[in-house]
This record gives structure tokens, C-alpha cells and sequence, in this order.
């Protein structure tokens, strides 16, 4: 669903005004040889580096990452490096993965390897990576070592996700319980991450920290399903993405995976159709997709979503924070998953 | 030259029986979902995950780092995790370059990315990384940031001498200095860290940690400058490499780019032959040897090595530390550039 641009949180405003000009300056700085990958990706740059109009992307890490030091009591600013090493991260991980799935387009653009090769493409998610590690171990603060060490943390889960994800597509006996497993460490540990990081960074109360993390995990798990779901239902103009792109390369997604391990009639047909290594027709494509939901792989994905969504939430509401974050924590969420606000 | 056995540090054997065990114990916990594809590369595993014999490598960071904790005078064993994570970083810069450069064999052996694929490698480097700072930062003691800061400040330079070394594929106009900064940051700064980074984590004094980082970064330089005179004239069965290989790739080695800018009457032949795109017989290539020998490419790396050896011993000889840390430091030095001891 698309998203007007009045109902963007004023968190996301706030991520945008402060942290992107503290990472294209991190960036600019910290990743000299690659600056110009880094800027393409990042969207900043374009082709031939001229500088060129962002839409910002959603800043959704940036912004939990920030409201996460006011949570702590702190100001937004101070939990600025804490959010730039979020977002640095993430794009890491983005650049390497485009190249891991082969996927030529992301955001509406040709990805960065398919424009810059495959060698410019992995130094540069290593760059942005080794960048966002410097950042926060120069902090001069209590705080520096533990905001790292929830970063490598977060950065080892992701690896874990991307692996897994990887060996899923040559495997047909993928469970549900290894899917949600996969999703929780490729998806929900960075929003856990980001949840809890700014109040790490500026010395938050231990309770504090492990419940933001809490409620994050629970937000990146819902943030992946409704991802999934978009992956097969979703419109290609609001996703960004080719129409049924996850099914196309044969992703092991939440949806596909409860409905073929849903013990139906129409799992079977699915498992011929899907797990047959010859490449599917569009025909076949959406008769995939109408298998997934007869067989109740859309339904449960969307309690599931329930599920995550309200546990995310009633963690928030059992920390002690100020309400002003509390708020804003609630909103980024509902913004987030795409929900009346 | 070939070393015998006899001839090879205590430090080294050191490094074996203390460091590999928990090597190997740190990349199975740390890096599960990769640990088939790590241990291919670091020599425990063959292609099938069935255990195999490995001779262990020179193990020259490693025994770097366990002497580092021993100058700033605390036991070998102290220095171990710093060990781990600076052989895990050279580890995982060797996965990715591998990828980068098309090498196809290392050690004798098929590359991890030609065995496993790219995406594979990617990500056990990836994983590697991670490992290696998960490992310092869980540290409780006062270094254990400090040594972080170090690894990640070495990936750093480390990251930016790969992206010059890749830029300077497509350059016709590279300069000696710019080479030389290339080779500083891709070899030099890991030998910087590794010299250091022991004394670090066990809190070793200001002076003596940075003290220990010249000697390891002039240590770094003769390395590389051997190491590129040995990827030209260095027999095949003792480098590891095929014959010639730096040349056949177009490498802008130091001897190289020292030769092409001598403005002798040969560069102008080398520029020639070398900056063609067209690739080169081996008769060609023998003769592009033959051209950098009598430019004075060849003899200005080995003056050069001298020069940085003599810097490292020098500098070596004015820190304050234990006489038997500082014996293994300038034997392992040696030992690295395969001097008579």
C-alpha cells in the first residue's frame, strides 16, 4: 500500500535532516576509494557521480536507531553514530546480497555490481561495513564497546540469515521452524539492533536496552512477513521489485514455506511446481502464488504479522521510558508495517 | 628460497600449537553456516568437509601478535584472541581477493570461490570478519576496545590498498608513490596490527604500542617488496603461484611501476609491452622480466627491502621490552623475509 507523504513519522523527518548528512560525510570521508559505488548505491550519485535527487528510502533503521537514544533520555543527536552505523550496515549487506541473489535491479535502478562488477560491488559493502565499526569504536563514551558489540552481533545473525538463505534454494526440505529461524537472523536482528543500539551507545539502563531489542526483533519479523508477502502479492511499483520476483528465483519466503509444509492438496501441486528445476512460465507463476494462498501460506503469514505486531507492542508498553519516544517507537512501527496510523 | 623446518621460529611453532586449536574452535562456533567453505580455505578441511592435513601456513601474523603480548609482558596466551582475529582478517582479505583478482589456486589448491562459487566465498569472508571482532570486543578488559580499533583501522587501509590495487588495473599512469601507498595499506597495515595488537589487548603502554606498529609496518613494506620480486623471479613450487602470474595479470607491482617510471630506455619498451591490452606470450612475459631487471626495477626493490628491513630492526631496538620478546620479534622478521638467521 502505497504510503502518502504527509503520514511519514516525524522520526523518519528527523532521520532524514540529521543522520543523511552525517553519513554522506561519513562516507565521503571514510570510504575514499569507493565513494563513488557507495554514492550510486546510497543514491546520492548517479552512473557518472554526479550528484543526484534521493528519495531518502524509508530511513526506517535510522530513525528507530535514533528515537532508541531518546528512549534512553538522551537528545537524538547523540545517537546519531549509533544510526549511521545502522544504515552503513544494512547497505553492506544489501550490496553483498544483490550480488549472492544475482538481482540486477533494486530501488527502480540496475544494482551496484551489475553497473560497477562484482570486485567494486564487494569492497564496497566492506568498506561501508569497516566504516561503521570505526564510527562507533571512536566514540569517546562508556557506551562505545557495547554499541559495537550489538553491531558485530547483528552483522554475525546477518551473515547466518544470508547463508541459510543461500542453502535453502538448493534444498526442498526447508521447514517452517529453519524459515522463521533464517528471517529472524537476516531480517529481525538489524531492527533489533537498531531498536537498542542508540540507547547502548549513550549508557540507556541494561532493562531498557535487552526490552528495545525485544521489541525490535518482534518488528523485524513482522517487517519480513509483510515483505514476503508483498514478494508475491505485492504491486511492483510500491515494492520496487519485478512482479513475483521471489517466487521467479525460487525464494524458500515465510508464505511459501507454511503452505508447503501445510499438509493440504494443494501442497503437493505447489512442491511439483516449485521445486521442479525447470524455470516457470508466468502462468505457472500466478498458479504458484493462488497454490501458496489456497493452501493458507497468505493467511497465516498475515496473523503472523498479528502476532509479531502485538508482542512488539506490548513490550514497548512495559518499559520505563519517556513518552515522547514511546510514541514515536509505536508510530515507526505501525509506518513500518504499513498500517493505519 | 625454501626454508627448512629446522630453521623456522619458536614463535611460529608457538603460534601453531597455542593459536590454531582455538582458530579452528572459532571459526566452527563463530561461523557455523560457513565452516565447511572457512575450513577449505585455511587448510583443515578438503572439498568434500572430510578433515585433512595442513601444513599450517607460516603462521607469521599470528606469531606476530602472540610476541606482541609477550613485549608489553604478558604470557603468549594472553595474546591469543588478538592472534585469532588478525589471522581471521587476513583470512577473510585473502577470500574476497581471490574473487577480485580471478585467482583460481593459492596455496596449490583451488581458490574457495572456484570450488564453492562466489556468493559462498563472500560470505565466509564476511563471517571471518565479523568473528574477528566479535572475538576482541568480548574481551573484558580495558584493551579489548583499543585492540578492536586497531583491527578495524588496519581493514580499513587494508580495503582502500584493494580498491587502488583494482583502480590501478585500468591506469596506465600509476606512480611509484601512489604504488607504494598501495602496498602500505594493503600489506603494511595488517603487519602494523599484528606487531602491535597483542600489546594492545593485555594494555601494554602507550609508547610500546606504538612503537611495535612501526616496526610492523616497515616489516610489512620488505614483505611485500620480496613478495612482488618473488611473484617475478620466484620459483613456482616455493610462491604457491604460477610462474609469471603478477605479470600475466598486468599487476603495477612496486618493482614494476618502479621500472616503468626509471626513464630508462627500457620503461619505454615495458610501457609498451605492458600497457597493451593484448595478452602476452610467455616469451613476452620473460621478456617484461628481463625489461624490469634492466630498468632497475628489480634492484631498486632490493635496496629497498633493506632499507625497511634496517627501519624495522632499528626501530625494534629502541623500544623497551623483555630481551626475549624483542630476540623473537628481529627472528621472526627475518624468518618473514627469508634472511639467514
Amino acid at each position: 500500500m502505497p504510503v502518502s507523504v504527509r503520514s511519514v513519522p516525524a522520526s523518519v523527518h528527523l532521520a532524514r535532516t540529521l543522520a543523511s548528512p552525517a553519513m554522506q560525510a561519513a562516507v565521503t570521508t571514510r570510504c575514499p576509494g569507493v565513494a563513488h559505488v557507495a554514492g550510486y548505491h546510497l543514491g546520492w550519485l548517479d552512473v557518472n557521480g554526479e550528484p543526484c535527487v534521493s528519495s531518502g528510502g524509508k530511513a526506517l533503521r535510522t530513525a528507530l536507531a535514533l528515537v532508541s537514544a531518546q528512549a534512553a533520555g538522551a537528545d537524538a543527536e547523540q545517537g546519531v553514530p549509533a544510526a549511521i552505523a545502522v544504515e552503513l550496515v544494512h547497505n553492506f549487506s544489501l550490496l553483498h546480497d544483490d550480488i549472492i541473489d544475482g538481482d540486477i535491479e533494486r530501488r527502480h535502478q540496475p544494482t551496484a555490481w551489475a553497473v560497477f562488477g562484482t570486485s567494486q560491488a564487494i569492497l564496497t559493502g566492506n568498506a561501508l561495513f569497516t566504516a561503521a565499526l570505526a564510527l562507533l569504536l571512536e566514540q569517546d563514551c562508556e557506551g562505545s564497546r557495547l554499541a559495537a558489540s550489538s553491531l558485530v552481533t547483528a552483522s554475525q545473525r546477518l551473515l547466518n540469515g544470508q547463508a541459510a538463505d543461500l542453502s535453502f534454494e538448493t534444498r526442498d526440505d526447508v521447514t517452517l521452524p529453519e524459515s522463521l529461524a533464517m528471517a529472524a537472523d537476516k531480517t529481525s536482528a538489524l531492527f533489533n539492533c537498531a531498536s537498542s543500539i542508540g540507547a547502548a551507545l549513550v549508557g540507556g539502563d541494561h532493562r531498557l536496552v535487552s526490552g528495545l531489542s525485544e521489541f525490535g526483533e518482534h518488528l523485524g519479523t513482522a517487517f519480513q512477513l509483510i515483505d514476503d508477502l508483498r514478494g508475491i502479492w505485492g504491486d511492483p511499483k510500491t515494492t520496487g521489485k519485478p512482479a513475483l520476483s521471489d517466487l521467479r528465483s525460487r525464494k524458500k519466503t515465510l508464505p511459501l514455506v507454511a503452505a508447503m509444509s501445510s499438509g493440504t492438496r494443494h501442497a503437493a501441486e505447489l512442491a511439483a511446481l516449485y521445486l521442479h528445476p525447470a524455470a516457470m512460465s508466468d502462468e505457472e507463476l500466478h498458479r504458484v502464488a493462488d497454490l501458496v494462498e489456497a493452501a493458507g501460506g497468505r493467511r497465516w503469514a498475515e496473523e503472523q504479522t498479528e502476532v509479531e505486531f502485538g508482542a512488539a507492542m506490548s513490550t514497548l508498553a512495559g518499559l520505563a521510558m519517556p513518552e515522547p519516544a514511546r510514541e514515536a517507537l509505536a508510530d515507526l512501527a505501525r509506518f513500518a508495517l504499513g498500517r493505519d496510523r
